[in-house]
């Protein structure tokens, strides 16, 4: 493995720009580090480009053998995997390394992964949602759930209307992947979903999890609409709780910015308002919780329905 | 107002060393900040000792007419419950303000509150809840649930067994409070709750919540079974899915390290043994996510009773 030590190397450059919104939309790659998300995204398909070790991988101070041997396992699947699809595999001086890394302390490996590229048709194709999310997982229907191979709920989407918070946004794609959500819809003004932070809270689900962009509230109602989904949209002032509402079907859960909510747009268009109840003078809940419950009452409705 | 400009100031000297955890134990006294939390404790009875204000308080660049009048008011009020519980005021340079302050902008307000300290009897004691809660809201059945003054979930507890992020143990404290948990159990070795991020991220809840420390997991499992509460855990190994049990009436949740999971005693003694079901090879959820998720299956299944 070549070690580059200069920070003029150009594959060294494109890889420190990554580290800004800007380039990772010309150049759409992102960086992913840590030996779990290279593992994640190895066995879920995500398309790495380039494999960075740092040259202490695997040797650095306070590593334990059980560490040392799983960093070597590692690097030997990176190159097994390089080998298949012609990625390739560089080495930084631990220095260089330090600088690429957002981590304090950084576990000297990383990797420039290719975006999903999704259209609207492979987006909302349920063909395309099984094949791609099917290849990834030997399926997962709870034991005791009708149906095999029938997903939680394939027919449903989460939508991020300009959340802002790293934390937030990628607890949410973690828990839209676990509640087998059919994806993500990101609206224009939500934060960058390649950053760094969000990337780690998003736990490898960017490796599964279909997401789409769109650039204003209309344009993303008009497609909901097409795609035949019901807005659903928090709000406070509403009889209906969200457990007495069908969330099991072909809902599209509109999830607010964490300042001022869910915009007026989304509102005045929405097929359901639910809200969560809450105690005394509470006025909300933090925004990943929220979406956690109420994508998570689709699962039960899902399983309700099946027995 | 008086204005102290020397960082010798006993009382700011005493102020910034609640900025560290063995301070905020020897005076069992925590600092909160913002106006809205201000705010929240002034409404939810939370005990200010002093209020501390910046000299440019309501006047900072950048505020406008409406935030400037709102500043003003919050002074007003301050003075009025000075007055009323003995509570000093003080006011600091801003730069003296800054140093004192978590936040990069901050606002201009802080105070020095007093930690909650209840004992066994008072955290348990249905009758110390009833009264403690209800006097500071006005009770909050939703509307076509039965039993007037009924909370939703009055007899259920969570314990945080070991929780390091900030965030999650702030976020599931204003979860147990939305949903009407009894309170909950911090287990030794959790982050400190009264910490500047975890205050801020549980928004006013640590005045409403009823917080109980203990020391292990065994002295945990023996004050549970005292007060006949059903010890819930989370497993992967499990037949059982969170919905399928009772977790309307008397049940312990723990929510396990993010790192390690739920430790084994409270596995060992637990009384049920529940799964979140989760598609494919994801392992977990984050865990104020699935906390929010048990807490509020307990809401639901409170409701669905009422029917």
């Amino acid at each position: 493995m070549k070690v580059i030590a200069s920070s003029d190397n150009r594959i060294y450059k494109a890889a420190v720009q990554l580290k800004l919104k800007k380039y990772r939309d010309e150049q759409m790659k992102y960086l992913i580090e840590g030996t779990n998300l290279i593992k994640e995204a190895l066995r879920n398909g995500g398309e790495i480009e380039t494999f960075i070790f740092s040259e202490d991988y695997g040797s650095q101070a306070g590593m334990d053998h059980d560490a040392s041997s799983e960093a070597f396992d590692t690097v030997k699947e990176a190159e097994h995997a390089a080998e298949r699809s012609g990625a390739s595999i560089i080495g930084l001086t631990s220095q260089l390394f330090r600088k690429l890394s957002d981590t304090e302390t950084p576990q000297g490996i990383m990797a420039v992964v290719k975006k999903q590229a999704l259209g609207e048709t492979e987006f909302f194709g349920s063909k395309y949602n099984l094949d791609y999310r099917n290849q990834k997982d030997e399926n997962s229907i709870p034991a005791g759930q009708s149906g095999e191979g029938k997903r939680f709920a394939p027919s449903n989407v989460v939508i991020l209307d300009r959340l802002q918070d790293p934390g937030n946004i990628g607890t949410i794609l973690r828990t839209a992947d676990a509640a087998g959500y059919l994806g993500a819809i990101l609206l224009k003004g939500t934060a960058d979903i390649y950053s760094p932070k969000i990337v780690r809270a998003a736990a490898g689900s960017l490796f599964r999890l279909p997401v789409f962009m769109t650039e204003t509230p209309g344009q993303t109602i008009d497609l909901l609409r097409k795609h035949k989904k019901k807005i659903v949209c928090t709000a406070l002032n509403t009889d209906h709780y969200y457990y007495d509402v069908n969330l099991a079907q072909d809902a599209a859960v509109i999830i607010g910015n964490e300042g001022n909510g869910v915009c007026r747009e989304f509102l005045t268009e929405s097929d359901l308002q639910v809200k969560i109840p809450m105690e005394g003078t509470i006025e909300s809940l933090n925004a990943a919780v929220a979406a956690g419950i109420l994508m998570y009452e689709s699962v039960r409705q899902q399983y309700q329905r099946s027995l």
